[in-house]
């Protein structure tokens, strides 16, 4: 018999964790500064290399735009999540090939399909830091000339960039607008489908075990990047080939133990950990509660509007998961900020900085802009509470495709070069998607519910909270009841073709005066509310204009009192590249309990009944209990490690993000944090966040005992 | 920076767990032939003195009927479960002196309250075996006549056993009907509350953390014992003086670390380790999901008809809970039985079983029993599934106090020896107090709004399933609307008198006749169904008198088998007193997840809210937060400990045991089990198995710190 395990080794996981955790999601370029802990922590490679974007392993990180991935094969093989390719599994399912139910594999090139429209990979191939082109001569400015100018640069240096065909450019802002840097990538834009495991696998778990550990998700796919002979970006023809990328990562068989270095390199979306105390008193006290309550509405509004079983409800799914997706997130993030004291921890923050800001005279400039900056959080807080209802009131599909559409016709009547982003040339291609895609997610009578539900809220808001225009265009007066807003709404619905793609891609070419002249309800609703919108536009304007002038020198402050400490300032994550690092690791989320750092092939025959979300393949847990675990073995766990968990500082964006081991080879993929993590995009508690990730044990494994994908395995390059 | 956490370390307390854990429910005569295994366990004490009932220290353990409690000082002082004593909290609590809410303190004798009516602390004086007397020559006998020949034995000897005053006697049967023993015990009848502290802290979590780890619950509160000034058990007076106990039990300061012998004696209520497959089948494939089902219906429509702040509300508050607390023990038990593989397990034991006995011919015999009870367990299943729509039909509580006040009145016309058990003299009391108690949980519009739904139910059942008496009597037609049973209904409310405790008390006197010449609608109603009710009985007896042949031998194999194979069978629970041991051990609830051994008081600050259930008090919180830990504090966890789990095997009835260390001073009071235990009642799952104790160290902590009873703590012998 075993000794008892004793309470010493099992705090163990749960003491030292604290320590552990490693704060930060560091730009490339920061990573020689902390050579050193990379070093400690275990890095065996030069920690120098990371920074070379193009070099090994950077070189072969890319974006999906949303999601993060790598290149793991020479002949441009992708590896992501299963949940950022799921759309292009979707896409090329039908009735009788359903690839979501039974997976898809392509056993030759020429099998491979094409990924769902608008489907991009993005390979960096340059950095630039702009930031002296982009502020020169701003300080001066007011604020409103300081946002125009900022965005002109922007789109000016963008479109230089852009002049080389198939590159996609972004000037990204760091620390609050301190910097700027400018990203150069190719855009890839035939990408196909190469493999992905059934949702029975890639979405294990579902709904149900979103954001939970233990898990025992298989969250992985597979793309293949192609471009034209000459090896520049092309759309889809049968005459490209696959890219062939500089660099590419080697996968890992031999995997990882507890406490092992791990790192991840992706694109994580934005985090708030430089919020001000009042930025943070706002959204916790206000906005994502107000919030929560309106999102659990508005479910159970398309619940009810969109039975289950119905048509209807097909176009809703994707909808209602993000909704759900939300309310799980915000709810998480609100139990969060009071598990950890958010408020009085970032309370605390501040007066730890004011303090440092007062110790020197030299340093009074600080205090003023942070005096500044919080006076403008309250004044944007205040706007953002009195238009928080009319925004909610004007979501309905028709009326914002009226509204972009109305927009655009007013922004041609400018030079390409002088409209605002969103409605240049480059950006229609995507502009015309979205305008297609409303059609697998509309449904009149549920659009109506939605807006009903919505506008039954703004009623009852006090004037100071409505939009006389708006109330005016369409007819609100206070206390009508249900059924006289919902006959008001019926005329919408029946007056309208905005409903017909074919109508809302020819408004895409008409002018201004179509657009005033026409009958169609929405877009007489769009036009009336044009100059409102515009007016609320440019005070935003205004406001993040004076922002641009306060708050880089909070973050200089910031940074000048964490560097006192010896703390390297990351910048908040803004979609570019970022690295994390840490180890692998179990956690206590909550006193009492553990989360051990692996799950095993076991835990799917424990969860399994047979049931969406938790019906893994027959072929799947026949293997696993006759424990046929091949050479993917965890001597330390007696099986295949499924998902693991690692200290890693993560956040959406980071989906599909290569983690690798000490020797920078591919050890598994980032999938999710857990649910007690999620409030990290505010402040990192090192003692609950942790991210999961997928092993690439257990996808070899599924790939050689479930879905024969051997010839997949065969074009990486596997290391034991 | 401490080392990171091995998985080796972490994996001990789930991989060791199987192992370590210790089945069985022992009677303390049983303890001897385990002895070495109990030293081996760590038992520091003789084993042979834990069987020795009335010495030191099997003579300090108590039940309280429907709970377990132990005497700990020499004057009387009994501690128990919070949850155990709550009920007399309540009934001294008033709106200016709300106990419940602020706690409750005795500063002097004369300070304690009366507890509940019916409050009874039981002490176990003797032990008898009376198989010999019981199964004379009832072998040979028909079903039908064992069954009342043992029944009317059964009665004879608790008839003489009572004829010594203030002692309450039960004839236990064990191993399905092999053994009987007669237990005597003192019944005291004055019982008063000395200390229950705050619901906020002695019910904290409530039904959110019911069955859940982890706990943060101060689930103990104090009674005292009071007898005549002779010695004899008396009802409350004035002149009464504490009950001297012959044994108390030690109090340890010093408590536990992980993997510590402990060992609880209690009385756990019913198990059904032994139960066949044809019974675990039924159960876990039909009984007990179709009464989820139902379940969830009838809190429903209680909850609509009591709504949240009613008067009506604070009536059902109680029933809520349990039907609440059943239906999550119910879905823990399908879950659990899920988990487990249940029916395969049984089925595995069975064939091995079936094995053994084909293996040798002399056990034949127990082949031809077992078959006999697979048919009889067949028949009886076949019959509750017909008669469960009836049962339920029936539940309304006027209906049932009716049918017991008629039953009553047939069953007086019998001498009293011969009446059938619960219709005797000795259960007078309790039949009173049972007529009284419907007063404070009965409110005609709810009551009918069950019955409601019970009647939809039953009428939509095919005819084999429905009672042609009961559908005459009520005059019930197939495809009734829900408006013409409601109608039939509200006659039966406004005709009845029986909502009033005078009517029902005053019929406790009246004979039959009066009964069937009543016009009371659920008096005649219970008239009416009065013949097919007592014919459904003895078709039950008769069953049951063959069960009492076939069972014993089928006990008696599977004994047989078990010594075969070194294990010593243990006798399902059956409310007599038992015992379990083991060590302090966390756990793995699931794969990727760890229970720890200990909560901790800091857990109580992480998971307060300051909203009920999660709101402790803000003396305690201020002590937590200033870490006045005393000398209570546990050092391998850095704080004091609040809530321990342990591998020993329990069930319901177990509320309140005396946890006992290996030299049997009190170090906790064992009570609840984890969510993944609840399935253990049919089938002990070592892995997922595990009873949850509140630490004796908090229970003097929250004395100490928060409540002020240093004068308890120095009635106590605490050792170091």
């Amino acid at each position: 018999m075993r000794k008892t395990a004793t309470i010493a080794a099992l705090l163990a996981c749960t003491a030292t964790a604290p320590l552990a955790a490693k704060e930060g999601m560091f730009t490339p370029g920061q990573l020689p500064e902390i050579a050193k802990d990379l070093k400690e922590t275990g890095l065996e490679i030069d920690p120098e290399a990371l920074s070379d974007l193009t070099g090994f392993p950077m070189g072969a990180i890319v974006s999906l735009g949303g999601c993060s991935a790598s290149f793991v094969s020479p002949q441009g093989l992708v590896v992501t999540n299963h949940h950022c390719a799921r759309g292009s599994v979707q896409y090329n399912s039908t009735a009788e090939n359903n690839y979501l139910e039974n997976g898809f594999l392509a056993r030759a090139f020429n099998e491979e399909l094409p990924a769902a429209p608008g489907s991009r990979i993005y390979v960096t191939t340059e950095i630039t830091d702009v930031t002296g082109r982009m502020r020169d001569g701003v300080d001066a400015m007011s604020a409103t000339e300081r946002y125009e100018t900022l965005e002109q640069r922007m789109k000016d240096i963008t479109a230089e960039c852009e002049a080389e065909a198939g590159y996609r450019c972004q000037v990204a802002s760091f620390y609050g607008g301190a910097e700027y840097t400018l990203i150069k990538r190719l855009e890839v834009r035939d990408v196909r489908l190469v493999y992905a495991p059934a949702d029975s696998i890639g979405k294990y778990g579902g709904d149900v075990d979103n954001w939970m550990w233990p898990r025992h998700t298989g969250d992985f796919a597979f793309y293949r990047a192609y471009v034209a002979p000459d090896g520049s970006a092309a759309d889809y023809s049968e005459t490209n080939v696959p890219y062939t990328p500089e660099h590419h990562l080697k996968v890992s068989a031999a995997g990882l133990e507890d406490g092992d270095f791990v790192m991840a390199a992706g694109y994580p979306g934005s985090t708030q950990r430089y919020a001000t105390l009042a930025e943070v008193e706002n959204t916790f006290d206000w906005s994502y509660p107000t919030f929560v309550t309106l999102l659990n509405d508005w479910i159970d509004t398309i619940e009810e509007a969109a039975p289950e079983g119905s048509d209807a409800r097909v176009k809703y799914e994707s909808r209602l998961a993000g909704l759900n997706n939300s309310e799980k997130n915000l709810r998480g993030q609100i139990e969060g900020a009071r598990r950890v004291g958010l408020v009085d921890r970032r309370r605390e923050r501040e007066e730890a900085l004011a303090a440092w800001i007062a110790a020197d005279k030299s340093r009074a400039g600080y205090g003023e802009a942070i005096s500044g900056l919080q006076a403008l959080t309250v004044e944007s807080a205040a706007e953002a509470r009195k238009s928080f209802w009319y925004n909610n009131a004007t979501r309905p599909a028709l009326l914002s495709a009226a509204q972009r559409l109305y927009r655009l016709s007013k922004e041609r009547e400018k030079e390409n070069a002088l409209r605002d982003p969103g409605y240049q040339d480059r950006d229609m291609t995507f502009f015309r998607q979205g305008l297609q895609a409303l059609d697998r997610r509309y449904e009149a009578s549920v659009d109506k519910a939605e807006w009903l539900m919505f506008l039954s809220t703004y009623i009852k808001q006090p004037e100071e909270n409505r939009v006389a225009v708006f109330d005016k265009a369409l007819g609100l007066t206070p206390g009508m009841t249900t059924q006289q807003l919902s006959d008001k709404l019926d005329a919408y619905y029946a007056g309208t073709t905005l409903d017909e793609t074919a109508t809302r891609l020819s408004l895409m070419e008409a002018d201004a005066a179509t657009f005033e002249a026409s009958n169609d309800p929405f877009v007489k609703l769009a036009v009336a509310l044009y100059p409102y919108e515009r007016a609320k536009e440019a005070e935003g304007e205004e406001r993040a204009g004076r922002a641009q002038a306060l708050r880089p020198a909070y973050m200089d402050a910031i940074m000048q009192w964490q560097r006192s400490q010896g703390i390297t300032t990351y910048p908040d994550a803004n979609s570019t590249l970022r690295v994390t690092y840490g180890t692998v690791l179990g956690g206590s989320p909550r006193d009492g309990m553990a989360y051990l750092p692996f799950t095993t092939l076991e835990g799917i025959l424990e969860k399994d009944t047979g049931i969406d979300p938790f019906n893994a393949p027959e072929k799947q847990l026949k293997e696993i209990r006759e424990k046929d675990y091949g050479k993917y073995k965890l001597d330390s766990i007696g099986s295949v490690p499924v998902n693991f968990l690692s200290d890693l500082d993560s956040t959406g964006g980071n989906s599909g993000s290569a983690t690798l081991n000490a020797r920078a080879e591919l050890v598994g993929l980032l999938f999710d944090g857990t649910f007690e993590s999620v409030n990290s995009d505010w402040d990192f508690d090192p003692r609950t966040t942790r991210t999961i990730h997928v092993d690439t044990r257990y996808m070899l494994w599924v790939m050689d005992k479930v879905d024969g994908a051997q010839g997949l395995i065969e074009e990486m390059d596997i290391v034991e």
